[in-house]
């Protein structure tokens, strides 16, 4: 064998813009998905999830370009099969519901956390890998659904203890966009034919927050528009909702819109919704309201995710129709959000109590102590090697662990154990009997 | 655009080899996986994890060769690094756990819940993509961490509803094979030496249960055995603890198995595991106690996991020596064993109660009323659309969910809702703040 081979030591690093979960931030991660699923059971939403591998044609048709092009995960499996590794989840709800179309009762109302990979360069807030928490309701075409669905988010930030001034949620509409560019502005084309003038249009609007006045003029001259034109779209990203409803009656996206604030008015939630006309939300899905949620800390002020409101979410896989309303959040960008407001708690392990063990003859001693605490329910972690009880102590201490049992020869003589509270640092002889459930307030 | 093009549709099969999960098996899903965590916080073990992929190198050193060569999924990223899916847990916990060696304090008792992939032909109890429980204590030489790791499972298996006639776990020692292999029949060569005697013979011992003694014996023929080492073998294969014992001042794995057998006597377990010479659990990580369980239902008598004692994790990563003992179960197998002696509970849905909609002008109530009861802490699907009331009942006796509140113009003119058991099929007037606390006993 290769002296070489043998000595040469593998890289200890994950993979690049991916992360390892030691328990300390697993701690972190589950204290985030718990919070996730709380709230979606609390509504009632049904838990699902799918494969991490999917056809590779699933994302060739809806999802954008600049994904499938240059952030997709794929590869020839070994029968042949041009696979891929999910970007995002839409397209395999979307294939799940139509392979049961006719058997899933409506409304759907599901959710799903689960990891995604896009082949992406690092950053702040950015991963290769991420955790993404979609959230649905499907089969109901009322904009009840859209106050519902959206309110999800907002419960979960109230619940990881953010306050309507940390964050804000920019509504619009596309029907409303579409209507505005072709019956308004009178742009030729529409939203879903790439080239023509609305969908360039659209997409200029689509950078507007990230372009200067002029920058975006420009881009509408490029488009083709005329001054007036321009100055018309201009206009229109200026508008208020009282400017929305003079077109009620023509056009259903402003009703979606105007309807969506009065059931959210009347809900409580409208004040964290803000009509801001440049939202768009990209241009492949979504049909309806659009939302995209910003975290106002001025020194992390960036988009936290994004939802909407899409008129056929199974038209790739079914002649059926179906609409739907949804939203997505990554872990990467929550996780942000809450460093940046200093909202993370300081996370417990869960283990409640530790068993020392004294030396190896009275190990099956400090065994059956386990056996018996954690009989009753109690989690308990047993050392299980006979180091100095110093050592022994110091590890319950940097673990955490509020209590300690200490069995030495005395106590098994008289049938007791020593109870130490880590915090107190005090101890205490007890009986077996007075531990109980956990509740240590013996000391 | 091309008007076939516009038709097809996309299959809505997943890939194949993995499983959608629709709600109901998410819920099967996640009763696995809870009962998984729960019994690992027990014991105080600590939750970590690590990404699907990884450097293609992790698994070219120690995972198996039918694993990498036929098996792995594999390819390079667009930056043109080889990668892999991961097949298996046990390289990444020893990468992570190298990359800190010296930061962790040992003991190390670890747990993680992940999917791995593995191109196989999906076949019962066998699936593509597969759900893993992995369960380690490293840093502890002491057999009684063996004892602690291996209980686990049982635990888990008495949780879900196991008795021991279900199953039974096999224990032998890899240290006591080579011993016995190299000292007591003269074989020549070693485990890990490729093409040996005692390789050879180690790989047939391996494959023993699925075939006849005859073919046996013609394996150790070719291995080039005499035929008294054949008869030793033979005989060595029909050992009780009690010719075992015979060897524990000469060899480590005897004494390791009779302590082991000590240790788990006096803690309860011995009674679930049986001394059997033929288990080797492959040729890769394991150099001490190996154990594995079988389902002992004759309809589907089979391995359902397997686990041992490895002296070297992280060889590959660092100088540093760390040993440690543990298993990894899979959620297909033991989902097959759950069906199998029936003992998968009916799992109702978490959602407590559902709010109807009476038409549009009172939707507003039933908002409100559900807003309410998840301010509560009780679980609310509201049903939003004005759909005619029997079809909404329908929907929550299908969904299971077991109260239903209905708020129609009659109810609100009294300031009630009206609260109806679905499964006693009564209902009765009630005010709101009787119902509290999803304890809905007033009918």
């Amino acid at each position: 064998m290769n002296k070489n081979t043998k000595t040469k030591k593998l890289p200890t690093r994950p993979y690049k813009g991916a992360r390892d979960f030691y328990p300390k931030d697993m701690l972190i991660r589950n204290y985030i998905f718990d919070t996730w699923k709380r709230v979606c059971k609390r509504y009632g939403f049904e838990e699902y999830d799918f494969p991490f591998i999917e056809s590779w044609d699933l994302y060739a048709a809806k999802t954008g370009e600049e994904i499938v092009n240059k952030q997709l995960y794929w590869f020839k499996d070994r029968g042949g099969r041009k696979v891929a590794i999910r970007p995002e989840k839409t397209p395999s709800v979307a294939r799940m519901i139509a392979a049961r179309i006719n058997e899933i009762s409506k409304p759907i109302k599901w959710f799903n956390i689960g990891n995604c990979w896009r082949y992406e360069k690092p950053q702040k807030g950015r991963g290769r890998e991420f955790f993404q928490f979609d959230c649905d309701i499907l089969g109901v075409n009322d904009v009840a659904a859209d106050v519902e669905v959206f309110s999800i988010p907002i419960e979960i930030m109230k619940a990881l203890g953010a306050t309507s001034k940390m964050f804000e949620i920019k509504i619009s509409n596309r029907r409303l966009v579409e209507y505005f560019l072709k019956e308004i502005a009178v742009l030729q084309g529409d939203i879903s034919s790439p080239g023509s003038q609305i969908s360039k249009t659209a997409k200029a609007i689509d950078t507007k927050p990230k372009i200067s006045a002029s920058e975006f003029d420009e881009l509408l001259k490029e488009a083709g528009l005329k001054k007036n034109q321009i100055e018309k779209i201009n206009e229109f990203l200026n508008y208020t909702l009282d400017d929305v409803k003079k077109y009620i009656d023509k056009c259903y996206g402003a009703k979606e819109l105007i309807e969506f604030f009065e059931i959210a008015d009347s809900s409580g939630y409208g004040k964290y919704f803000k009509f801001s006309p440049e939202i768009m939300r990209g241009f492949d899905y979504y049909t309806g309201n659009v939302i995209e949620q910003f975290d106002l800390n001025p020194d992390n002020n960036r988009s936290m995710y994004g939802g909407g409101r899409y008129d056929d979410l199974v038209g790739l896989f079914s002649k059926e129709k179906l609409t739907g309303v949804g939203f997505a959040m990554g872990d990467i960008t929550l996780l942000e959000f809450l460093k940046g407001w200093n909202l993370l708690p300081t996370l417990q392990t869960d283990t409640q109590i530790m068993v020392t063990v004294f030396d190896k003859d009275l190990r099956k001693k400090s065994f059956e102590t386990a056996q018996t605490l954690r009989g009753k329910g109690i989690n308990t972690f047993l050392y299980l090697e006979d180091d100095k009880l110093d050592k022994q102590l110091k590890y319950a201490d940097r673990k955490g662990i509020p209590y300690v049992i200490i069995i030495g020869p005395d106590e098994v003589k008289k049938g007791k154990v020593v109870l130490r509270d880590m915090r107190k640092k005090e101890q205490k002889e007890a009986s077996m009997s007075e531990i109980n459930h956990g509740d240590f307030n013996i000391l």
